[in-house]
């Protein structure tokens, strides 16, 4: 039996809702950060890093979305959730989430965990002043260069997709309008009609 | 034939080593960040994020880190630097890659790329005076909890190797003692010591 710990309204949603498409039996511990439970010694023995989310195999703790999201393409290879026996395909995919993880996410964290970065409450104010380009900045790539649609990389719905869903839903609260990228608005609604998406988002919030 | 475009003293030396260890048939293509060649149309052409490093393949232009690294890895399955066949093992090689590109690299960042997440002087030199603590402590994870000896994964050496290596190699103009990471030290001198690391460093220095 798979566990995914996670926190409601992070990126482990991502793996939430891929766990779900895969058909995969799984269970969720939801943690939360208000109560410091990403700090527990008993979470920290999963995942050092205290960070969600980690997803517990038979054979061990997994962490690290892009990570988390191309094992369950690969353990659940009748889901078709990533080219599997392609991989220069294989490898488009991870760079589409690697970037997601890296790039648009950290970007993101700018306005909500500048501590990581700075101590001084000016510069973290400041960080959280940018962030809304910075995010904004990364969307646009997205819709002009990387989204192919209907799905991220074109007519097959892959692990890209609900990664890409995941961070797009933080864009108002990051000060950006969503309405500038169309064409991951249209992305978003087509997501939203999924029964693991619907699924995934009714655990989370319930 | 491959072809890498790449930077000196950047991320890039990370697949670069992987193609020598992967035996494979490729070319580099240096440019210059002081030339701004990262953002000539020529290159965004081929990567619209203008950062290194690209591998260009028959079937078209690969970047992130991870996903370059995992591509050579199965594009060249006789040399076997990831475990293919086995989903979960594949995954924590994966996701010590992801931490490595979404935050010891990213933490790194800040000492050098401040303007990404700020505009104001002041926040950019509090990033720059807290870097060595951010990455002072991903370094003090990596040897406690995730580098398990004599390579990162263990007594195989895989894709994360080369990408440790060459992330070690900033720590000193980061800021952090070397020293205080005897593992990680112990890594580098035996990655050293690999006829792909001499022939990648003497390429990018030459």
């Amino acid at each position: 039996m798979l566990k995914l710990y996670y926190v409601p309204d992070t990126c482990a949603l991502a793996s939430h809702i891929a766990l779900g498409e895969a058909g995969a039996d799984y269970e969720t511990v939801r943690l939360d950060f208000r109560a410091n439970d990403q700090r527990n010694p008993d979470y920290l023995a999963i995942n050092p890093k205290g960070r969600v989310p980690a997803l517990v195999t038979d054979s061990g703790a997994l962490t690290e979305t892009p990570a988390i999201l191309a094992f369950v393409a690969q353990r659940f290879p009748q889901a078709r959730l990533a080219p599997l026996d392609d991989p220069f395909a294989f490898a488009r995919v991870q760079a589409f989430n690697s970037y997601l993880c890296s790039t648009v996410h950290v970007a993101h964290a700018h306005r909500m965990r500048g501590t990581r970065w700075a101590d001084d409450p000016n510069a973290i104010a400041e960080m959280q002043r940018k962030a809304p380009e910075a995010v904004g900045d990364c969307f646009d790539l997205i819709e002009r260069e990387m989204l192919e649609g209907p799905w991220v990389m074109g007519e097959t719905y892959t692990i890209c997709d609900p990664y890409l869903f995941t961070l797009a839903q933080w864009l108002e609260a990051d000060g950006v309008d969503p309405a500038r990228f169309p064409k991951v608005q249209d992305h978003c609604q087509r997501m939203a009609e999924r029964p693991a998406v619907a699924k995934a988002l009714a655990e989370e919030l319930g």
